[in-house]
């Protein structure tokens, strides 16, 4: 509320800079990262019609209503066929787009989803450094991916709406795992003690995984009913993650450092490969027949490994 | 055409077990891989819409009246939301469908589109090695990841069609490089003098760096038009690729390696970081805020290597 904010144009070409050169992006964010305790990521997921957009502004403008300020990072992973649902967001999220207080991006898919995590825990990350009380991640909670970038959040809404077929057992599994508090949003529909009985299983059956029990809200987005009790819940949950910040953070830090390991590896993979001199030897085997692609991958992994002395 | 064929319900269940365990996938590929000369593995890509079901029906149909065994994978990196793409190709394919030499596999897109790549990779040197005389793998030609996909293609088959706008230059950058043979289908629609003049062009551009040089085949598939004259490049160029085996294979051959020690070395990632018994220390200077995960990934960077005496 207090740090000095970054402009909005200022942002724009950093956030560019990340997506477009992961190198560069990681030499400026471990000058630039910051992790103050007040500012609380907040992830917002759930199935497509769910209504996490509308959600998103809800929260927005109660954000704003309590005098915070407010990036928003929506992450699309529409491939490039179906361009239209950024234009979607970008609509309903209008209600906010002019107000300078509130920052807001659309992420497109950039060809794959797995670089996408990257560049959205980057951005992320960029925005949890820059001075704002509040980063909201909205993404659809379908992929891998998309369960992958919300380690990058630390509270996660979980947005279900009735009706919507096999609801809770048609989501990813993992997701109902992560989920810090549980949204019925259009909770005026029919099958809403349904998907309630559904959700209440489910954390029964999970009961002694959970120091904190997610809490289950109902609201109507579109009517702008039932926020405030999520907002209190998003906002018990934000001193719960700061009372125990240890607990909480640690193993979403490990799977986002799991996470980038990986991709600067990936990115490295010609040099590693190359540094041991063996690689024109593995091609010259394969091409020669005495080897084949999968007996050279399994020679690979035995053979990366990590400097002792290091 | 001699080699003993798979039965299909086995390739059925060995090809789930790829997607659904890659370490296991590695280890039967080690054992299964065969690279025969005479098998030509033609990729067929193209933007949305540019009728590649259709063409690749077409192509089925040629390969089969020459006594061809067939098997086709469709990559459909669709989202979980669009699921009906898939359902459209294989109702498309459906001539083929109940022919005993046909085997033909959708591929959905299981969360990611970086572990799609591999699993395609798994799937189409599976079926390389299973005694078919060609394999067809249909992918959209959008994302990097579908253009990583084609490294596993002896023949790149790219298929455009007139008035698509921008056509040519709204392809991912790159695809054009792999290109073997252009496909102008649709060609009885205005803007194909437009969309040649522009593929012309481009191969003039680069016409150094071919040896071989992509002929330019007019098709309109759904009437079966242009198919003959396809299928005379498409074995012109197994020809070449068997003459020119180590020029042509062994860049491919690079990329796969390097695609699948990526992902080999991503999902042994928490092994390889726990190896040097320094990942419980990463975590603890993040938590306390001595070091950020930038800092972290960047010392990782330099941590991992290849053993020297391996």
């Amino acid at each position: 509320m207090t740090k000095k904010k970054l402009d909005h144009r200022a942002l724009a070409r950093l956030i560019s800079e990340i997506e477009n050169d992961r190198d560069a992006a990681e030499k400026t964010l471990a000058k630039l990262y910051r992790d103050p305790e007040n500012v609380q990521v907040i992830g917002i997921t759930g199935p497509p019609g769910a209504g996490k957009s509308t959600l998103t502004d809800s929260i927005i403008g109660k954000l704003r209503e309590a005098g915070k300020t407010v990036a928003v990072v929506a992450v699309d992973p529409s491939s490039p066929f179906t361009g239209g649902a950024i234009l979607g967001d970008r609509i309903r999220m209008s209600t906010h787009a002019n107000d300078p207080q509130v920052f807001i991006r659309s992420m497109g898919s950039r060809g794959s989803l797995g670089g996408l995590a990257h560049a959205t825990f980057d951005v992320v990350n960029l925005l949890r450094s820059s001075g704002f009380d509040a980063v909201i991640v909205e993404t659809v909670g379908v992929g891998q991916s998309e369960i992958d970038v919300l380690a990058v959040a630390d509270t996660v809404v979980l947005t279900l709406v009735p009706g919507l077929g096999d609801d809770v057992q048609a989501l990813k599994a993992g997701i109902m795992e992560i989920a810090d508090i549980f949204v019925v949003n259009k909770a005026d529909r029919d099958g809403k003690e349904r998907l309630l009985a559904e959700i209440r299983m489910i954390l029964e059956l999970n009961r002694d995984r959970f120091d904190w029990v997610p809490p289950i809200c109902e609201t109507v987005a579109t009517e702008h009913r039932g926020i405030d009790g999520l907002m209190e819940q998003v906002t018990l949950h934000g001193a719960y993650v700061r009372e125990h910040r240890d607990a909480v953070r640690r193993p979403k830090l490990a799977r986002q450092i799991e996470k980038m390991a990986a991709d600067k590896i990936g990115r490295n993979i010609l040099a590693i490969l190359n540094e041991g001199g063996k690689f024109p030897a593995w091609m010259d085997a394969i091409i020669a027949g005495t080897k084949n692609p999968y007996q050279i991958t399994q020679e690979i992994g035995n053979y990366i490994s990590v400097r002792k002395e290091a």
